[in-house]
């Protein structure tokens, strides 16, 4: 359609004949005058049909929500006193001539009425035509380009990561299983493996892609399928590093939110974080420590946070150290994969970090093993065996520099950003044990 | 490592000391003197050991093809006689000292040397540190981003579609069976039905990831994991607006593959295509009777084109219409999938087309039908099943505008740009039934 007005863009047409074309939102019958509120991927704009022009009067008045229209119409000035506040609030289309381009069927509810989550997860393809939908995702296009476009400037390489992957050599209860010819393969969980090969090729690389988690919990929290955002780096001095590489793309995140969907934030009432010159950073013995005296509850033996404990440190560090971000490192070696780096300055514990933000753990990353015999040995401690593992050592075999990198979960990430309790309207079309788009037979 | 140099800005700093670091690509042992060329993801250059840096010499004595290094040394100008061409070829870096970040075992072969495909990929993380494979996945990273770049300044909106779906609707001779929980659920062969969906939210929409195909064969053309790139557009007139944003696509991305790999491109001794403002078209049928009177073959009955008569098309576009590209539009539709939309002025015919690169079909786009009881109808004379895609014809239900949009395979284009004949090697790392990283046993 060469000559239609996107709606965003009425403003400046107020005046002349214009053409547009959308879905009708809501249609109000005043009898001789009708009015549709009609909506594009841009905004919003409430037309009206008088009497005068007969065949667009009739047309509008058989017209329904969903029903996808083009409109021919003067862009008029409304009066003072009927201005409304928002996109368009102060101009009305006064409609010349309609044009039905879809019809929908009778709708199961109001769209934006309120409704339960499976309800609305059940009806996707209607129920993310909300503001408030298309806002969030809007944002989740933003975050994810901001991601590439830092690492690019950063001269990292982007990589194509496979997704289905062989032996499920770390061990199989999170793992899909894929029928693949004779043989069983297996659906990644990251692309851990390819990203610290590829260093061994770029040094330093980025990859965004589906991962995998067969988890049998339908919680707020889980997703069996998610977009992973990930880096990896070669040539760093310490795990360091790839905190201040995470810190500088959280940086320029922040940046292009405020730039490309600041308006989508305030419809949501979310507020853009700020990202510290350095993000504070805790070891876990001392967060443990902290939280012993602050609160009184004793943590310091665990090897990890509990989720309570994560969100009272993310409290701490927005109330006294006055950040969102607050990195908790060197967590016990013997909870972390295989392939962590251990800390020569802290033997025992992990050269890596994990980050958190308003409460929850959204990165894992850190420094990675890159001396062939110090691998084998390393997996052989943890009771797996080297074999399994055979294509990925190759890169260790033949020479790999110190490295490390991190993974960033996109739907996560941007449910924390948004306020958002359930991941799930944070993920497109959300896998879960109980649904595939339908929700699965029991 | 801060205070490291690039080796391809090693130009800049000749008189000076400076750190690199890199792979040992080639060491040369000449007694007093050894030279050693060192690699890092930017570039390559020489260097010396002399004996009055007995330590460096002595190092420098030790490593192997693929150590992993870091040197300090002076960028001394080459005498005029010993220049070589290429990179730093005036230039050569006097070691004054030598840290040893990572070592490497005995290659299995020398780096570069003539080996075979399957040698070649049973070694991936060895061999795609040769020149020649960066220069293929810079180059393919460089069509992603700019493909996206590209939609992205056209008002399009990332989606991220999900590869694991249900019910595998439309037949499943190719599809991947996954054990989802107590179901079977299927790997995406395309995220065609998500992007129509999503034209329902954001009109105009693209999507970049992993589909998958469970085709028998090990050929030259077959993968069974690749990378998609997908859009899909509302409110069109014709399925010419989808051909017209693809030409504007590939304008943009040679334009962007000039500025950015043209050194790569001059590496692999490939040209960057030229794209003609409109790109010719031809319907199948006028296709065929050209294809009748130039060469004799008769191929007016056939539904398809066959390899032969697509690489005639493609060279007839060359040498008679001056464009590496042509479309071919309106095949019948009975051979397109059941979403196809007729072409109202050429009945039993697809409003689509394919797209035609260098001998080979790159392309499959086209309109869609968007009205529910057509579509529904559609469904039916495929003898498919509408309640097995209910999920999808939600969006027609309630209300779609005309729209359509095409799909273009990432790997195959690298392949068909570079000139490489077996697409597996413009694939990072390829999966086919006989192979997923390692040969699968038989």
């Amino acid at each position: 359609m060469d000559n239609r007005i996107f709606i965003k863009n009425l403003e400046e047409q107020v005046g002349k004949t214009v053409t547009i074309a959308g879905w009708v939102d809501v249609r109000r019958d005043h009898g001789k005058l009708i009015f549709i509120d009609l909506r594009d991927a841009t905004g919003m704009v409430q037309m009206v049909a008088l009497p005068t022009h007969e065949e667009a009067h009739t047309l509008a008045n058989e017209v329904r929500p969903e029903w996808v229209i083009s409109v021919e119409g003067i862009v008029n000035k409304r009066p003072e006193k009927m201005i409304k506040k928002g996109l368009n609030g102060d101009i009305e289309i006064e409609i010349s001539s309609i044009e039905i381009l879809g019809k929908a069927k009778e709708l199961p509810f109001e769209l934006g009425s309120e409704i339960n989550i499976d309800t609305y997860l059940d009806y996707l393809p209607l129920t993310l035509r909300t503001e408030r939908s298309k806002a969030i995702f809007r944002i989740q296009a933003s975050i994810v380009s901001a991601f590439r476009d830092y690492y690019r400037s950063q001269g990292f390489v982007e990589i194509q990561a496979p997704k289905l992957i062989g032996d499920d050599a770390e061990g199989g209860a999170n793992s899909f299983d894929v029928s693949y010819f004779a043989h069983t393969a297996h659906l990644a969980q990251s692309p851990q493996f390819y990203k610290q090969i590829m260093v061994g090729i770029f040094e330093r690389v980025f990859a965004v892609g589906n991962v995998y988690r067969a988890e049998k919990h339908s919680t707020t929290r889980h997703l069996n399928e998610y977009t992973s955002m990930d880096i990896e780096m070669g040539f760093i001095e310490s795990f360091r590093d790839v905190m201040r590489a995470e810190e500088g793309m959280l940086r320029f995140l922040v940046e292009r939110l405020s730039k490309e969907v600041s308006a989508e934030f305030s419809l949501l009432g979310a507020q853009i974080p700020s990202v510290p010159k350095e993000i504070p950073a805790l070891k876990l013995r001392e967060a443990q420590e902290l939280i012993k005296k602050e609160t009184g509850e004793d943590c310091t033996n665990e090897p990890d946070l509990e989720p309570a404990h994560e969100r009272w440190l993310c409290e701490y560090a927005q109330e006294t150290l006055g950040s969102d971000f607050i990195f908790i490192t060197h967590f016990p070696l013997s909870k972390r994969p295989m392939y962590t780096y251990e800390d020569p300055t802290d033997p025992g514990y992990a050269a890596g970090f994990d980050l958190l933000f308003r409460g929850v753990e959204i990165t894992t990353g850190g420094q990675r093993i890159h001396d062939y015999d110090a691998l084998v040995a390393a997996i052989k401690d943890k009771g797996l065996d080297p074999e399994k593992f055979n294509y990925y050592l190759q890169s260790f075999k033949y020479g790999m520099p110190p490295h490390g990198g991190f993974g960033l979960g996109l739907e996560r990430l941007t449910a924390k950003l948004l306020g958002i309790e359930n991941v799930k309207e944070a993920t497109l079309f959300p896998r879960d044990i109980n649904r595939i788009d339908n929700r699965l037979s029991q």
